[in-house]
């Protein structure tokens, strides 16, 4: 098995992350830096800086997202766009987001190393409040950029304690101009980590996304009927718990027989939730994920006719609410055999998956060919300080950008 | 079927009812009368002055429990000691402990009515903090008088916000002496409402209470591993809100199957508690009941076997934590029969049963002769606003207690 010499810095890289990490450090090697916070400012301050001294001209527009432009050839052409999001969770990995950010930074940082002139511009962007973790929805920045988005409402949109997206963007001095988006680029590569536990269990370094997959949440409302524990018997009891408790194991068993059907409650909450009363209602959430919206769709049918049928058994009441549906995107296939061909020529090991998670890509993907690069998440874990990746995966997969990119910088359509 | 004469009268009973729902009164008929509030001392003050209008001896204790006594023909005699409690739920009903306090005051009123004198006095008594809505834990005042708690851990108790027992209860002007307590009564007699659908179910107007059923009380957790609900394959998932929906419905599966026995999980809780997150820890309560203490203990020790089975096979951990475990108190056999005798003369419905729920009545029988007497709950609920009975069965069970306690206050021993 030949491989080519690797072109980026991984020591670099290693380091540009490890100073990343230190900003909003907590004891376990993870970080927390909620979006537009003092510990986000502070790494933003940061990029800026890494980003004037590659000599890139940077630029913010009104939702804070951060640009930094290497010029091409023919700065007349639209730039290729690299990057992803530096927010992470309250208690959040170091990698996540970061790596695509840091790894455009490094392509960068390459093509100046060599000298390497490009026909188009490049343009490398972090983008505001992507994990929805402060402010919701998640991948604000990307989504308002891309008007999917209304930009009254992210502006005015509030965080628990009521700080709005907008002030706190003015107050973190990162509160840009509309004509500083970057609404009309060549095309968009992020780097991200899976976040799952497919390519390690494949035995893979690289996944090439093909898309990322749709979802619906629904909430589901049990009401039952309050009583004492103690003095109500079992066959008088209308007990939201239980009820609620039957219906998300049907749903696993029902989603366990549809292939690659992906379904979750991970949010439930009982009321009065108190020890010695039985419960008179149960909220629950379901999260279904399938690659295919038709059968996604289908199951979801079946599903609620499903819980209603054991509900109606039990005498008591289900309400099911839609909170959000999203369709299956797929990325650019040509940009994808561009990645494949980086892989082939330096004998990566890869894969072609879709993404469960939502990125930045998502969006992006809406208003210009899109495609991502995911490396292997150790234990298939994120959103938690454990959160871990390997240094060989890391430089291979910031490797396949840089080729990727320096294809597409040179390349005329898509 | 003859029925002697009421001696108790109905509708000044009710008008003393209606006279403390409105102290608190909720918009639905309810009340919401914590122990210790501005409500309850508003409450306090009319009950006192019902007491002095009887020509009662009034006399409050260093735990805020209310006392007054009618004298006997032999004061050097223990009293019969008659009540329950006037605090209720934050949205309670207007009956609960209400009517035990306000039908013993009936008592006195009829005794006074007939000029009849008793051989030994009749106290009549309202416990503090029964209900543990705002103090915990519940039977506070009962409690703390019968010296089951610690006098000083009481008096320190903090309700939520903060607030201590023993200062609320200096604020409210109801802070006594501890040579007020009432520790040597000849017996104790608590009016109830049942709480529960028994009574109603199997259209009796009275419950004589044998005892109150023994519980364990346990809190389980489970501990799966966090992971995204778009990004993990499902048979790579350690979810635990999914275990603890098994284990819960596999609780009351095996419940069933034991005549008599109760078990309910009304609080429960999962963490992160995120919608796109598979959960990696629920919290979930255990509360078991069953009359016979040695049927609870090998139930729960069954229980734990099979949940801890379970949770092997899903390769998952489970804690179990005792929160509380209480024997099953039984009642006086002799002041039941005294009862019975009551209700048999005036061909009142009854039967014997069970206490399911905790009552003042659970602390006085470990220093003293206790019996309860139950009226039916229609639709056996309680602790809400729609908590309801019947004005003929209210009238039947101050009656019995009327003549029950001319009985016991007549009797040499018991």
């Amino acid at each position: 098995m030949t491989q080519q010499v690797m072109n980026i810095n991984l020591d670099r890289l290693m380091e540009t992350i490890r100073q990343s990490a230190a900003i909003g450090a907590l004891p376990n090697g993870g970080i927390s830096r909620l979006a537009l916070t003092s510990e986000d400012k502070k790494m933003r301050d940061l990029f800026l800086k890494w980003m004037k001294e590659c000599g890139l001209e940077t630029r913010i527009d009104e939702f804070g997202n951060m640009y930094g432009r290497r010029k091409g050839r023919n700065n007349e052409l639209a730039p290729v766009l690299i990057g992803s999001h530096l927010d992470t969770q309250p208690k959040g990995g170091k990698y996540d987001g970061i790596l695509g950010v840091l790894g455009a930074l490094e392509v960068i940082r390459t093509l100046d190393d060599r000298g390497i002139e490009t026909e188009r511009p490049i343009e490398i962007v972090n983008f505001t409040n992507e994990e929805g973790a402060r402010f919701q929805p998640a991948m604000l920045g990307s989504g308002a950029m891309s008007e999917i988005f209304n930009k009254q409402t992210v502006l005015n949109s509030k965080d628990q304690k009521g700080f709005v997206f907008g002030e706190e963007l003015e107050r973190i001095g990162y509160k840009g101009l509309q004509e500083n988006r970057q609404q009309a680029p060549f095309c968009f590569l992020e780097l991200h980590i899976e976040q799952g536990p497919v390519l390690e269990d494949q035995q893979k370094s690289l996944g090439l996304v093909m898309g990322i997959q749709g979802m619906t949440w629904l909430e589901a409302t049990v009401m039952g009927r309050t009583s004492h524990t103690g003095t109500t018997p079992m066959n008088r009891r209308k007990d939201a718990v239980l009820l609620a408790s039957k219906l998300i194991t049907k749903i696993h068993t029902l989603a366990e027989e549809v292939p690659d059907l992906l379904a979750a409650s991970g949010r439930i909450q009982a009321f009065p939730n108190v020890i010695n009363t039985v419960a008179d209602q149960v909220v629950f959430s379901i999260d279904i994920r399938h690659p295919d919206d038709h059968i996604r769709e289908r199951f979801e049918k079946m599903l609620k006719e499903s819980l209603s049928m054991m509900t109606l058994v039990e005498e008591m009441e289900l309400r099911i609410k839609d909170l959000d549906r999203i369709d299956t995107d797929y990325f650019s296939k040509e940009m994808i055999g561009i990645m494949e061909d980086a892989a082939e020529k330096h004998s990566f090991s890869y894969m072609r998956m879709m993404s469960g998670a939502g990125h930045d890509a998502k969006y992006l993907n809406r208003i210009t060919p899109t495609a991502m690069l995911f490396i292997p998440s150790i234990n298939g874990i994120s959103h938690c300080e454990e959160e871990f990746s390997e240094e060989s995966d890391i430089e291979k997969g910031v490797q396949v950008l840089f080729d990727t990119v320096l294809v597409l910088a040179n390349k005329e359509t898509l």
